[in-house]
């Protein structure tokens, strides 16, 4: 096998595993398979840890382990093999990249997933330990909703605010404990005897979870506990004023990245730096079309090409029927051939467009001539 | 009976059972009628389920139900036959409109609202099974709340980000309960033994409910809680985050619609398009008047007509007293025919008016011969 | 007494009762009693409860009751004699701004809080319906604080989709207890035997108490209870939402409020109306000085007057030291007059001011003979 | 030892304790060992309170109480003999600074921290009260935290709004305790017998908390109870929505704080006032810089320099490695000197600068002579 050969297939996983194209069937099916397996063996973990089950079924619930691991662990390698093919890595050397994929969060949880389990083949181990680990699988979900991938940014992104949360209502929690052990200490030894005794209490209560099991019972006791539910009231508000604040900057950012991925993802500009991305970004103009709208009309003439933000476009070219979604594009080739257009293209529903003018495009290779070479020589490939 | 008659007559049912206007008293009625049914019958359901009450008073909730079922079942019926006058689903054909409407949120709702009874009549079911349809009824309420449709629009809007939500909280769940059931598996086998029944702890202490039933007693068991307690106030953050920012878009795009629905009510503009009532919404401008001042008098040159958004107008033409509402307007009459006002106009409360001036609709009919040739004929029937 | 003189003592008591102004010592003593007598009703009220105490101290309880209502029904009969003072109840007459006051939301908290005592004089009624009723007297301390007008204000504006949310979340709650019915009928039948229980459960859970008297012991049960517990999270962040977006709004509208309110307290404008107080809030320009900045000089030329949003002023005139407060304003006389300044104004503290520019002021008067006339005759009155 | 010595050394101090520079490593280690402290003696209160402990090593608590004592008396009067130093009371007399420390919510945290426990020594007095005023020094912690301290400033500046919802709830408590009381007074007289009683229902179920400790039974009460749950829910959306809207507002605010501060801290501008940091403020633009950008280039022209607002910049100057972190800022010699850069500066992650242009602080320097000195002075000093 030659070099270029296994280039081409690190490129291949890398699409597969990570990046898979709207149209990429074989990365949709990887996903699909991967995301099975992960709730197939929480699944089993849960039901295993049922005697009843646990006795009839141990052989099944073995196999699912043993499977899952071999699974999760050849996705570990070939993630780790294919990580100089990630874009933000791109101009680190292999090893580094790998590096970077090993301590990402991604990759972390990945590695979790695997490697006590191995260990738990060579050294044996405590059966409820494992169990806590094989859980950690879970978080290898996040990385197929872009929604939950966005929710955990907001999180990591404020966690500095969050954890000044946590310690503010730690700090009222010690002293609602001091104050509640105080009062009543000596009614209720068994359940407020200590002032760790007393710190469960009000963390129950700070949270607002109740549980019931400790209750003051004096009335000193119960206005400290209307002091503390007012206080916990008032610091709930806080994570919540800070990640309300976080999601409408969120929201904007990731429309911002949006439009960028899915300029990066046109052929012709993939190899674009983020400066001449930028630059592009910013002649392009939104436009909204409703459903059953003809967008271009094959014959016309090429003022403009078009990406999708939203929505689906149906591309007719030749008697081909091809359907486009989010992150495809269409109408670039007759914008750079100058000519007229060979397809038409209907909106199936209401669809949000990027529009890049030809005029635009033509100014921006003529400004940069090493985008116009870039262009030219993507063309020249297309065509 | 001809065929005109017969699409008068949806249209009637239609207007009646969809879209009332504000003086609509035949639609307002069958409104109240519905509602009062939908709560009548929740009401029995309930009642229905105490065996005391169900064995003294088993006809009249029998009767009940009969008669509900009748209603409901009418109503489908007449809802899917009027279908095709939904303004949505205009250029469909009549039978892709019914089945627009049928697989329609709302349709699917009056469906199970009945489907489920019909079956039992000729099966004999679980009398709960039954039950739960029966409750389901409660939906078909959202129709007469505006409020509410907003508040559930907002939530289908954002459902990817709330079901991210409960994927994350579900995550961190069963992490937490395996780490809970790794702890006091031992000392609280009856409650904490398996991983599933310590899920059921987890779950009900991430949602801050807290029953009490299973409690950790364990120092590592309250340390583990403890952190389980945080995460969960963190979580509950993040819908509320969600929510936040999609309200307050939320609440730009309703008035955006009420102006929309307004202008698209005005019998003058019904027949336009999306693009020509675009057109009209940039030439309107906001107004607002107090209580007792006076918007038109009769004999005053006609400048301009008046789109009530919100408060109520008194017009007094010929000695007779018009109260108007929201979604009403009045003046447009004289300033179609150039002529002085007939009637005059007094704002009841502080009312917010949508005002399109003389100038503007004659220039848009001048610039749109289409647009002058519908409005010309409008006024004609009108006059 | 004259009926100029009966006039007087009505805006008096207006004065003191409803809007005292800052240095207005009567209004502060009245406001701070009124205060007083409510806070000791309610702990009266709530002690009077307890068995013990009632019979040992049930005359000073009796007096306490006796004297609050008296002083009630005096304030009552007052704020309702002085109503027609109430500014935006100027252009009604006598009669009707009382009705209007007496069916304000305050005005009905006012009477519920004395009328049912007077009718416990008449015909003897249970005691411990008449303490609901003398509990609803706490609202009227809401009248004293701003802070907490506002918040009642933002709940009063959304309460259509605050009612919303509620029917939502008892719609949820049906369809969940009909569930919950059906899944643990027969387990618990004492607990969840009939739906109205199984309510109580729903209910409970989504609002997330949890109180822990009925728990689902069954894994139907349990899963229907978690699917519940997560809806319950959903609903919760909807009044969340809707408050928190009104809240901004709020917040740019007492800004607005506070200013009008203002200008309006000028001598110089309490007479211009809501379209020429419009126009000069227009012409205002804020501006920000800190503690110790002196912001007029005596003899310095006259350029604009000052009104105070926020912080103090320390005004020193002929020797004279005086305090100004928010709302209150300083160097318009000057402006009027063309003079120097005749007093030195030095900051207390960091102070929000208004500033009107003298031009400004003119180029109001000369525009509108009206005001200009009004401001002349105000002006003559005061030097 | 000269005044000038004891000065210095009093700045020295101040700087260590209260706003050690980036690079300050005394500062960094007596802030670590100062919460290493303060957290030793939370962790040795709380388990001194479990009788088990208190007996065995009963010595070491007594002596990390006594160290810590000392320890943070020792830090309470350097405080208060470096409150000069504190900028914002640079103009102030020393007496006037130190009471404006020993007043501020950090001095009264502080003393709370040392004085009961010196008391103690005279007065023998009860442990558990020590204990509370010892959980107090918690907050000490504060301090450390910029998180921390903004989230305090929001609560801070919203008390009086989160006072109104604390009043509202407690309003709303009373009513519908007496409510329940009335309900439910006869079928539980233990439980809600008297109002009080009823009132720690009412605030457990207001809060969401649910302990279970009282749980109404019949239906009227379970009625009331539906009420107050929704009432709660709603009062529970009261202080998130203020916050939320008050942390859009704060993290603006931060923005601006941050900048400040970093401008305040420039050697070149630590002596310039705040109406000269305002004009510099005016002059910087922002710049973004990716991972491994070069920034300046040894050699290049200077046309300005640079403040580091987040992220991290490595510079290398004369073969020696330099990283400068959030609040350092380079490149200022060469641009005061109109020389060529003498070093290369490479982010190291991406990285936000502030940029003031040559230019613009040249144009500084001549139309404020005074703030020209002061630069030549301090660029004399450092080169």
């Amino acid at each position: 096998m030659t070099r270029d050969r296994v280039r081409d297939l690190r490129r291949r996983i890398y699409l597969i595993l990570e990046q898979g194209g709207v149209g990429d069937g074989a990365s949709r099916l990887v996903d699909r398979l991967l995301m099975a397996v992960i709730v197939v063996n929480l699944v089993a973990v849960a039901l295993e840890s049922v005697p009843e089950y646990s006795e009839r079924y141990g052989v099944v619930f073995g196999l699912i382990e043993d499977v899952s691991l071999v699974i999760f662990t050849v996705e570990y390698v070939l993630r780790l093999w294919a990580a100089p093919e990630h874009l933000p890595y791109h101009r680190l050397g292999a090893t580094r990249a790998r590096v970077r994929y090993a301590l990402s969060a991604a990759g972390l949880v990945d590695l979790i997933a695997v490697l006590p389990f191995w260990f738990a083949f060579l050294v044996p181990s405590e059966l409820r330990v494992l169990q806590v680990f094989r859980m950690v699988r879970f978080f290898k979900i996040a990385r197929y909703s872009p929604a939950m991938r966005s929710l955990l940014d907001v999180l990591y992104r404020e966690r500095r605010a969050l954890i000044g949360c946590v310690v503010i209502t730690l700090g009222t929690a010690v002293v609602a404990a001091a104050a509640m052990h105080l009062a009543e200490a000596r009614v209720q030894p068994d359940k407020l005897g200590t002032i760790p005794q007393a710190l469960w209490w009000a963390i129950v209560t700070l949270g607002t979870i109740g549980y019931g099991d400790v209750v003051p019972i004096t009335v000193a006791g119960k206005i400290i506990a209307t002091v503390t539910i007012f206080l916990g009231l008032i610091m709930m508000a806080l994570p919540v004023g800070i990640i309300a604040t976080a999601f409408a900057d969120e929201i904007h950012r990731r429309n911002f990245i949006v439009t960028w991925g899915m300029i990066a993802r046109v052929p012709l500009f993939t190899e674009l730096d983020a400066g001449e991305i930028a630059d592009i970004m910013e002649l392009l103009r939104a436009e909204v079309v409703e459903t059953g709208d003809i967008i271009v009309r094959a014959g016309d003439p090429a003022h403009s090409m078009y990406f999708i933000a939203a929505g689906e476009v149906e591309v007719v070219v030749r008697k081909e029927h091809l359907r486009l979604g989010v992150g495809q594009f269409f109408g670039e080739v007759a914008v750079l051939r100058r000519s007229r257009r060979s397809a038409t293209a209907t909106a199936l529903t209401r669809t949000n467009l990027l529009v890049l003018d030809a005029q635009d495009l033509h100014a921006l290779m003529e400004r940069d001539p090493r985008v116009a070479a870039r262009i030219k020589d993507v063309v020249e490939k297309r065509v």
